[in-house]
């Protein structure tokens, strides 16, 4: 295991730099033996420097040749990317973590969040996906949730930071804002987004405002006509982390001006009465869950949460329009750790610790 | 009708303002003939005048003989002082329109949105109570869903702007919002509120962040253990105006870092099958509401809601996690207007229209 070589693809993206940064923070090289760290990006990032264990390590270009000697790719450059150099590095013999949406719902590609489905490493061949930010923290609660009373129907209302939509997302809340801040009637057509790929519609700005809809609508919406992608995924991934294939699940996705902390509120339904009481009993004992006591006060806000690596959960309640067997509550992390980052650095610590590196045909 | 006295308790607050800003914007006195306006506030605000259809009106001060000669009163300087003046001036033979929430629940006292439940008016005997904002948004929506289909179960998650707290809630997320746009790192107990009770706990800012607690947690709860008192305002203001006291209902209360403008994202279950399309076409010819197309890009933001009378519905499709006869939107409304000082002005309008201004008893 000595010797490793860990390419981080998107080195210089705001997921990027958390991957960096949480690989040195968990001490990965001094718990895994000597490794290197390849940082790769476009070529818009060449000549880069990024800042690893006290050194400056060179940007390479993303090719396909980049990845001959590495053994974990910790992808987060764009669906698109992914799409053209996974391949690149699977064919090469690496096995890749890739944070994209790209592959997460292939049949073959195991969708894995630490800690929650780990056993789903297993039947890895060379690509493992990361899911979505919003599902990913939901997965330790509701799975919690499901083995101690079933889970029956869940609906969640999410309140997700700009950070989801990158640096382009935070540099725009702020720009934004210093404008209403310096001219507080500074017409809205002034204050959009330079780049309004980001985020949504130009014309609405983020700053002190909602923003509804995030990612685009589904192109072949099915049964989910009218749905974001991101709502999609947050129901898709859920059905297949959870296994679940039939679980009656709806969200509704909506950005809001926060820079980082992804907040759900979460309602749902469960074959067996839990009392608010039990399930915080439950969550106390799940693993990167903290729990505010039930029926309290006492909530964790994305302000909180944001550095942090658990999930929080708090207004954990009785659902009053189900009080037989329903719940309420409130769940919150840091978008770019537990949704993104860390989960990503996670799942590569478990790819060494289960010794599944190589290829289980090759194993 | 000529020579009518409208009192406003609380003219120089945030609802208070709004309140003669739209006796103006609706030209009550051109409608109901010759009319005096008598706006009364606390000490503190003696001295002061407003202004009202381009004249300065002096502040009085705020007694229960300032009621003598009133017709009808616009209350909305909070619960304590409507439980100490309301029944002083119903006592002067006013019919009191009570914007705060302490008569709401009353059972000889109407809860009444205007174009809702106009019947109930009928029933006054001196007070009748304007629903909370958040509650208030929702009925046009909700009423139209229940004729046409029959509503089961009601999930609401709320989006609260500041302004839902007064001028107070306003100040300090603007007040938050500067220091950190000067200073990004200001520590957060420097940026705490000058006025905690208006929003929540000191500690948490409102600026980049958000309070999933709004008022106070319920002092006797019952089955609503956990649920703060915003919570439960809407849950049984909304049974008492759909005259549905078995409803099931259930939401939860945060506030989020907009000025004005509420939003709701809504999943309702109901009686029978109803399509999105369906949904769409009669909201279209509900009053008071303006619908964006149904599973469509479109969609209301507080931003655009804020200054303006409608109710605005968009997200409009199916629920899937219950396709056949669930429904998921999102409603978003200027929270001063529609929730406060619109609806108390139009239901000063219908008292005056259906001939209601001396008691039934009396009549």
């Amino acid at each position: 295991m000595s010797a490793l070589t860990l390419a981080v693809l998107g080195a210089t993206g705001l997921v990027g730099q958390h991957l960096i940064h949480i690989l040195e923070q968990r001490q990965f090289a001094q718990r895994f033996g000597t490794f290197t760290l390849k940082p790769l990006a476009s070529e818009r990032s060449q000549g880069q420097t990024v800042r690893f264990m006290g050194q400056d390590v060179p940007v390479q270009l993303a090719e396909p040749d980049a990845f001959n000697g590495v053994d974990i790719v910790l992808a987060s450059a764009g669906g698109s990317v992914s799409e053209a150099l996974v391949p690149e590095a699977v064919k090469r013999g690496c096995v890749v973590i890739d944070n994209t949406s790209h592959y997460r719902m292939q049949p073959d590609v195991p969708l894995v969040v630490a800690g929650v489905n780990d056993e789903a490493l297993k039947s890895h061949a060379g690509i493992i996906a990361n899911p979505n930010c919003s599902t990913a923290q939901l997965m330790p609660v509701l799975k919690a949730l499901h083995q101690a009373a079933g889970l029956k129907r869940v609906i969640v209302s999410t309140y997700q930071s700009v950070s989801g939509a990158g640096k382009e997302g935070m540099e725009a809340l702020w720009r934004q804002t210093e404008a209403l801040v310096a001219q507080p009637d500074t017409p809205v057509e002034k204050i959009g987004y330079e780049s309004p790929g980001a985020l949504d519609r130009e014309t609405f700005p983020i700053a002190f405002n909602l923003i509804p809809m995030i990612d685009v609508l589904l192109e072949k919406p099915d049964v989910y006509q009218g749905y974001s992608k991101e709502e999609w995924k947050l129901i898709v991934e859920t059905r297949k982390i959870l296994e679940l294939p039939e679980l009656a699940i709806t969200a509704t996705a909506v950005r809001v001006p926060v820079m980082i902390g992804h907040s759900e509120c979460v309602t749902v339904d469960l074959e067996r009465a839990l009392s608010p009481e039990q399930a915080e009993a439950l969550l106390k004992n799940t693993p990167d869950v903290v729990v505010s006591p039930a029926m309290s006060r006492e909530y964790p806000t994305p302000k909180q949460a944001a550095g942090q690596d658990p999930v929080y959960v708090g207004r954990l309640r009785r659902d009053s329009s189900n009080p037989e067997t329903g719940l309420n509550f409130w769940v919150v992390a840091d978008n770019l750790r537990i949704g993104a980052a860390l989960n990503a650095v996670r799942l590569a610590e478990l790819l060494i610790t289960m010794n599944l590196l190589k290829f289980p045909s090759v194993a």
